[in-house]
């Protein structure tokens, strides 16, 4: 058989050309790249592969930026907590921030556009009532309120990306100039960024892919007086606002927004707040400005005959790929980095362009490829939890990152990827485009929706969060398993109810986050929607402290369905008579032990029809319940594991009162999983660890015949 | 040197005179009790001691309440939730209510005396648009809107006393009528009570102390329909309401009452709940009323030459000790249930009559005295507990319940409790009226202040609870420190400021209960006012959730001052730098291990200078801060221990910035302490453990020595 070619992106680098050609045969690559630090040489644009050419849109050019240093990019920031000892209060406003990265904009009037405010009351103080000392940057209350608190929200100019700050900083690049971020919603940048791509496509005529990087505004990355890490967003909308952004809102919605609408007593709207109205429509403002002059980038790559890939990442907000404008924008391809099943998922599924394409890890940087390690570890890892995923929806491209040379060192490491890039042709040539078998139809429901698709409960991307990994698992779980996935905001429920055909729905998070909704919670139309829903034969499952808002009698919303509630002190004096588990339960059957990561505290059984799972520690973690026709099951945790994946499909198959389906193309071995396209009459056994597994594996008709799968293999079989 | 007597009082029943005449000699007693089930024989009633006779007041006396069923008690109660799934509504009030106990009041009009609401939104449902059937005990709701959850409030008759229906279906007293409960505030039954008293005390010649259990309202019991508990709350307010009380409280205040103000969304008012200014003018007037009636009473006893003594506990609703209309009433004494120091504190500290009593455990009952147990353990132990607190302030008489025929059975015990009777003898005579050294003034901020002095975090008397262990360690630490407690309310501080010469406050509780203050700390008046006071050298000690309301950026309203905050996910962006203990603290100077008891997750320090004493799993746990001349210690739990106790001196000390007074009066080792009485040139070592201690002793000059204690020794030294 030949051997498959094609779809993988490698990263190479300047003399490297023989190399270069020897890998691109064994990994059957058919584009080339390059990556941070790295360029390529003319001979390798010369290969019969596509040249992916980074392209940054708003920053590196200094030489225009300099001579516009008023249409530098800028944020909203807030001070520190000032206490007012006297009347008087100097509030020292940029401490702890980075001078090097901000400066104040006294461009702007500060009377205008900056507010003080009593944060003891919050109110508003009267800028007759306070003065900015611009030589020592400080804002000086008078008649201030001794004993108040206050803060100061200004308006600060970028003069430094934050991505290329990040590397510079990390790298130690010393005297090398700092990209200073423009503003493409000025004249002159919007002008500039047009002129310069024209020029930058007549200069490259090798490149076939102009891998934008990305487009206007970084998520939100601030970094402390010491050059540190200080606030990380990454959906964060701070450096996408501007004076210009805030006249331009005003024209556009017909009412102003005040500093505090972005500062957000210094939350700054992150994804875990419950989103305002006017943050929502600031998001919306510029994800609608965002795509159109994304739209005219990409329309002058298009001219030139070539193509427009954009990086999920750095630059990219205003351009969610799930949201209402990016289709407008119009481009070829998105790459992202894959860090498992979600983060896959993330990339596989979006619309509207013509191909994806993960970057796999390990990243080919000395901190993995050193000597004494073996990389192949860390992409075994990471290429079975993206297989995953991989095998319910492909994305149509994979391709690494880094320096070549580098892995080139580590023979082992190359015939590992021979042998996942060739594993990964087969898989997407076998079922792209082909419907995989779904048991069930999942709605995750928060404030976000759809346009947080595979993107809950995330803070840096991809990062660790002792609050976060507990709620983590639920779409490191569904990423890969026979389930369809979709995500509903709470406004698509109060608007149009329940979207048709969906089996469970799914609430997770802390209370007060917009994953758990706060009071949302508190709104008659979702709530009696909801309990309609469950009540008529829905599913429902509760993770973390789901439906949570203190409002009349119960914490939990939607306490009488899901049959359980949490103490917090106002029912002590109530007695709780539910506190003994079941035997036995479908949702545990194959649980040997428990993990709910953070768990949850306090939580009780409010009735003796609730099936209490498990309990411990004077606790429900774990419980079922009856409500009507449907069920709703509670979860007091579930950070990603094999067990807890399966923990959860039995709960999703319980909830749906689909039980007997269960043991559709299923198998036993929680290591193992099915995958199957009955339109293609094909299935995939996949064994998702590196030990070799023993599993029954039953088919769609409930036959069943164990299997031994070698350590990671994937068999494929007809049926 | 003759052997002190007095002070102690015995339990007797009949056929018993020749061992109470011995008990009575060895254990110094000098007054004799009946209890629930027992009767004194006339012999004893002869016997030089004086006789205690438990008196009900307003239950017991079935041939009146029979003919006076109008007059019955009254409580309001809530149904269950309900879900409409239609436009008609049925519910099924009673729900899982005791009808032996409770029956629905259809004397009154439901229509003007009860609310049907509806729990989604919170509103009142228009009386026409439900009705009651009787006959059924239903609520029928038409016009219901389907999905929505509703509730009725609804008043009963309360016909069975609830301590005598415990003792009944505890005891299984089978046919033995059920005590009724009437109420005093009604004519016939005001009346009854006097005409009642006045015959009883010329048929008990031979009572001298008339030992009221207790007066007019039964703190809130309420069983289920099996007939067990449903809901207790030793502090609550509910069997006080009527409907002649909700009559009298809108002549009395102006306005009248919901039945909402009283039921509060089915969490009754408990004392963890913020109480509303309805809910305090509720209790006032209450308050008011059971004082000038219980004033008649004692005022009847005071004619027949006998005292009145009343017991804390069951029917004392009303009476609180602590309250502005106590001293009212006239009471000789007050005699209470002894748990520990907290509880014994709570009796001794009672202002306003000539003596205090304690009954200590165990209870001559059968659950202790059994063969095959040691009853003298139970004895040493709550005599430990209570003797720290005692050493602070001596109740004036300690005494027994129940048999003390069993008690007789275990001459060990006999001998052990007449080492007890003299050694409390001993210490009362001692220091009785002397003022114990107190390092330090500490004072106890909540939302109930004075009124529930020594009686925060309770539930039901003495009972543990998972969500409450955590903080009543501090009261139980404190009740037999050398520090001077007082409790003040937010109200206290917000009118009149922290009290003079406090050094230091304690704000304990979880978020949004009356202990840690919910909505309070949005006040701006406490919140200045505190802030100002600790600013200007005052220490604070938050444990908990203290000062929490998510307010303007804070969660912790004097989070600047703690140098902590809570993490709720809304600023998981911005990058928490402290996370490194101090390597040694004053505070945990003495600290082998730390036990925080349920502890507290995701607190954080805020800033460089809070000094981190102890972090794991990723929270601060313990850690102090400096605000202007003050100090701001967080703790996240502070069970009772030896070690808690020691833990908590020192934090006292370090908020105080009294580091150098902590020695003075000191025992180095946690299981021992000091008490000093310089007025009187006296002190007291103790070690609290039952083993031998050895510990460096320290005078108030800082003199020390070594002392070795044998097992639960008082050693008395001049000085
Ligand atoms: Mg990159
Ligand atoms: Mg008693
Ligand atoms: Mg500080």
């Amino acid at each position: 058989m030949e051997k498959r070619k094609g779809r993988v992106t490698l990263p190479s680098e300047e003399n490297f050309l023989k190399e270069t050609k020897e890998l691109m045969e064994r990994w059957g690559a058919d584009a080339i790249r390059d990556s941070d630090g790295t360029k390529l040489d003319d001979e390798i644009k010369q290969l019969d592969a596509k040249i992916y050419t980074t392209y940054f849109v708003a920053r590196g050019q200094n030489e225009f930026a300099k001579n516009h240093m008023e249409e530098c990019q800028q944020l909203y920031l807030m001070s520190l907590f000032n206490t007012a000892l006297t009347e008087k209060l100097e509030i020292d406003f940029m401490k702890g921030y980075f001078e090097e990265q901000l400066q104040p904009d006294y461009f702007h009037d500060p009377k205008k556009y900056w507010e003080v405010i009593d944060r003891t009351t919050g109110s508003v103080v009267d800028a007759e009532d306070w003065k900015v000392c611009e030589k020592t940057n400080r804002v000086i209350v008078i008649n201030a309120i001794p004993w108040h608190e206050y803060t100061v929200s200004f308006l600060v100019y970028a003069i430094w990306d934050p991505t290329q700050m990040y590397n510079h900083i990390t790298n130690d690049w010393g005297n090398k100039p700092h990209d200073i971020p423009f503003d493409v919603r000025q004249a002159n940048s919007n002008q500039h960024m047009k002129t310069y791509l024209k020029q930058w496509l007549k200069d490259n005529p090798d490149t076939d892919v102009v891998r934008f990087t990305t487009f206007f505004y970084h998520f939100t990355l601030v970094f402390n007086n010491l050059g540190k890490e200080k606030f990380v967003d990454w959906f964060g909308y701070g450096a996408s606002v501007s004076v210009a952004a805030l006249d331009a809102f005003e024209q556009e919605k017909g009412y102003s927004l005040r500093p505090e609408d972005i500062v957000d007593q210094g939350y700054y709207n992150t994804s875990f707040r419950v989103p305002t109205p006017a943050f929502l429509d600031y998001m919306d403002f510029v994800q609608k400005f965002v795509a159109e002059e994304a739209k005219k980038l990409v329309d002058i790559v298009h001219e030139s005959g070539k193509e427009a890939m954009m990086f999920l990442g750095d630059n990219w907000i205003g351009t969610e790929p799930y949201g209402k404008y990016f289709n407008r924008i119009g481009l070829d391809a998105v790459v992202g980095s894959v860090g498992g099943g979600a983060t896959l998922r993330m990339i596989a599924d979006i619309p509207h362009v013509r191909y994806t394409e993960g970057r796999f890890l390990p990243y080919f940087f000395p901190d993995t490829f050193y000597e004494g390690n073996n990389p192949v570890l860390e992409a075994n890892e990471n290429w079975l939890t993206a297989r995953r995923a991989i095998l319910r929806n492909p994305v149509d491209r994979i391709g690494y990152g880094g320096y070549l040379s580098l892995a080139y060192k580590f023979p082992e490491f190359v015939s590992y990827i021979e042998k996942v890039t060739e594993e990964f042709r087969e898989i997407h040539d076998t079922i792209k485009g082909i419907e995989p078998y779904s048991g069930l139809k999942v709605a995750i429901l928060n404030s976000w929706g759809k346009l947080r698709t595979w993107q809950t409960h995330m803070v840096a991307h991809a990062l660790w969060y002792k609050q976060i990994y507990s709620y983590l698992g639920i779409l490191e779980s569904l990423s890969g398993s026979a389930v369809d996935v979709s995500f509903i905001s709470f406004d698509d429920v109060i608007n149009d109810g329940v979207p048709e055909d969906i089996d469970v729905i799914i609430n997770a998070g802390d209370a007060g986050t917009a994953f758990s909704g706060g009071n949302h919670w508190s709104n008659e139309k979702l709530v009696t929607t909801i309990r309609a829903w469950i009540h008529n034969g829905g599913g429902f499952i509760g993770i973390g402290e789901p439906t949570a808002c203190n409002h009349e009698g119960h914490y939990f919303q939607l306490a009488t369905a899901l049959g359980v509630d949490k103490e917090l002190g106002f029912s002590l004096s109530t007695d709780k008579y539910f506190v003994t588990p079941v035997g036995e339960h479908f949702i545990s059957a194959d649980s040997t032990e428990f993990d709910f990561g953070e768990g949850m505290k306090n939580i009780y059984a409010l009735s003796a029809d609730t099936e209490i799972i498990e309990y411990s520690n004077g606790e429900v973690h774990l419980s079922s319940h009856p409500f009507g026709d449907g069920r709703a099951v509670y979860i007091a945790g579930l950070p990603y594991s094999e067990e807890n994946t399966r923990l959860l499909m039995r709960a999703l198959y319980y909830a749906a009162h689909k039980e007997e389906a269960f043991h559709k193309w299923h198998a036993s071995n929680i290591y193992c999983e099915v995958h199957a396209y009955p339109s293609v009459g094909k299935m995939a056994i996949v064994n998702n660890s590196m030990k070799e597994q023993t599993s029954v594996v039953f088919d769609g008709d409930g036959n069943s015949k164990e299997v031994t799968l070698a350590p990671s293999e994937i068999r494929w079989e007809d049926f």
